[in-house]
């Protein structure tokens, strides 16, 4: 893609995520009670990507829709996400994220229960207001959505106690946890935007790739990232023992004394930090990043491949662009 | 109402109950993971009233539509019922609800969020099998009362660290937290059943002021019930401080001695057990005991008025009769 092109969309991408703040801003400002809706407007206030709301509105343009047919869905889905971060860190019990305090930190947990509930029930009340005809097709979606969230993390929580998770159980798992959202931002967009059902299988279809090929980018960045760029330590998930891509597919390789090491992340529940770059040189030499590269770039190449449903040229390489952008992000 | 007449409505009831128990059962019998909606199985499998999915068929039914129009928005509405019992039992750390153990307390607190979130969840996902041509309607009205059920804790949240509480605000409060829901219900069976603009506004009217009754009874309850039938404690809104219809009306008419002896219960946050009859004979002699039942008949009466839209005296007399129940309930 040439510079002047990838300017071209990243210049879309700048104007969009400020529409969308814009928007975002908005939603509470006025609402009452203030101590439900002002730890709201905190929350949303953070400094995203805002991916999931633009992902909306390029798929509702790419089959030939406005985006102004898809603001409020927009609204939604970015809602919705931060509803899954509230709850999250609960569980996680996580005292930052994106560089701020979380919000059952900064208030209580309380706040933040009632706080994600009301995100959820908020994009519920945004998403409706895009609906029309076709309003069945869209919450459809939406719900499926959430409950493959919630059923996601449900099976996260559990691999947390379990020995061995397979490598197909851990898809299935980031399938629903993360897949699943982008998914349906792309099921959303595109069928506000009016597409035909092979248009909407299409791109659907580029989101829940996109979603996979995203989600193990994350686990691969977590060993690979640039500190400083990536504005967390690297190893956290090592650190927490958590079964990502790159611990599941060395355990699957591993023998002997190599495989001892790393059932200790499991036994110990983690490591300490000391022990990050004795476990990134084992990676190394079991060559799981590569590993995990071929994978990003398997789901990625099954992403972009669904979009040939696409007609307009310049939609299409929007997509290609974010895609492509996504996966050499480094945070 | 003739015995008869008490007797054939109770039927009505109980094979509904027990219709809406068995769908129940089946909601999460099937579903994975296991670790998710085992949890949900057993929320959902208490013995609760059923009174909201009961309020969606009978609504529908008022209106000439089949209770087989609305079983699965039946389903739904339970299910967001039970998903705000299970978030406010962790916020105000309850231990026991209808004899059995909270969610959180049997299991966990992380586990007791996602599994309010994923009832939810799911109750829009039953609230759509039953949604045809009317579904941006029936969604709408969902999700206002969802919306306002978590602005109403909000709220109630809000008062619970406020020194003044004024009546019209709690009355505000109530209609949010708790009438919101009934209400709710009503306007959710009575599109389904198919009823007109104004059939549809009368019995919406109807759930408005039965669920504020009810919530002004459920403040009485507390401090006029039989311990025994109760299966609860007397008077533990008192002992937690909690700003009711009974308090707030004790403290708009108390001077005096009275007044610090009720202010007393805000600044320490409650009372002591050895308290509770001193504070119930000073609501005796503020005389906010019928106070209540007063307001109780009011909202009564506006319910009872806005049923003159059914035509079907049966069925009018079924939405009476449950009315004049559950005003009289003990627990």
């Amino acid at each position: 893609m040439k510079p002047s092109e990838q300017k071209k969309y990243s210049n879309i991408y700048e104007k969009e995520r400020n529409n969308i703040n814009a928007r975002l801003e908005k939603v509470f400002s006025k609402r009452k009670p203030r101590s439900l809706y002002e730890p709201s407007s905190y929350i949303i206030s953070g400094t995203g990507k805002r991916l999931r709301p633009l992902l909306v509105l390029l798929a509702a343009k790419s089959v030939g829709g406005k985006f102004d047919f898809a603001y409020n869905a927009a609204v939604a889905v970015e809602l919705l996400h931060n509803f899954t971060l509230v709850h999250d860190d609960i569980m996680d019990n996580a005292d930052k994220r994106r560089g701020r305090l979380t919000l059952h930190k900064k208030y209580n947990e309380n706040t933040a229960i009632l706080v994600g509930d009301s995100l959820l029930s908020v994009a519920y009340e945004y998403l409706l207001k895009d609906c029309n005809g076709n309003s069945k097709d869209i919450l459809h979606a939406f719900t499926k959505g959430l409950v493959e969230v919630c059923e996601g993390q449900g099976l996260d929580t559990e691999f947390e106690h379990r020995r061995n998770v397979s490598l197909d159980e851990y898809l299935l798992m980031i399938k629903m946890k993360t897949a699943s959202m982008i998914k349906m931002c792309c099921e959303i967009g595109s069928t506000l935007g009016g597409g035909t059902k092979e248009e909407i299988k299409g791109i659907t279809n580029y989101g829940l790739n996109l979603g996979i090929a995203f989600q193990i980018q994350d686990d691969l960045l977590d060993i690979t990232a640039d500190e400083e760029k990536f504005g967390k330590r690297i190893g956290g998930d090592l650190l927490e023992g958590k079964k990502t891509y790159l611990f599941i597919k060395a355990l699957e390789k591993a023998k002997g004394e190599d495989r001892k090491t790393l059932l200790k992340v499991i036994d110990n529940k983690g490591i300490r930090i000391n022990q990050i770059n004795k476990y990134k040189t084992l990676y190394e030499k079991l060559n799981v990043i590569n590993d995990a590269k071929d994978s990003i770039n398997y789901y990625t190449k099954r992403a972009l491949k669904s979009l040939y449903v696409i007609k307009n040229e310049n939609d299409r390489n929007t997509l290609i662009w974010l895609a492509d952008i996504l996966l050499k992000r480094n945070k």
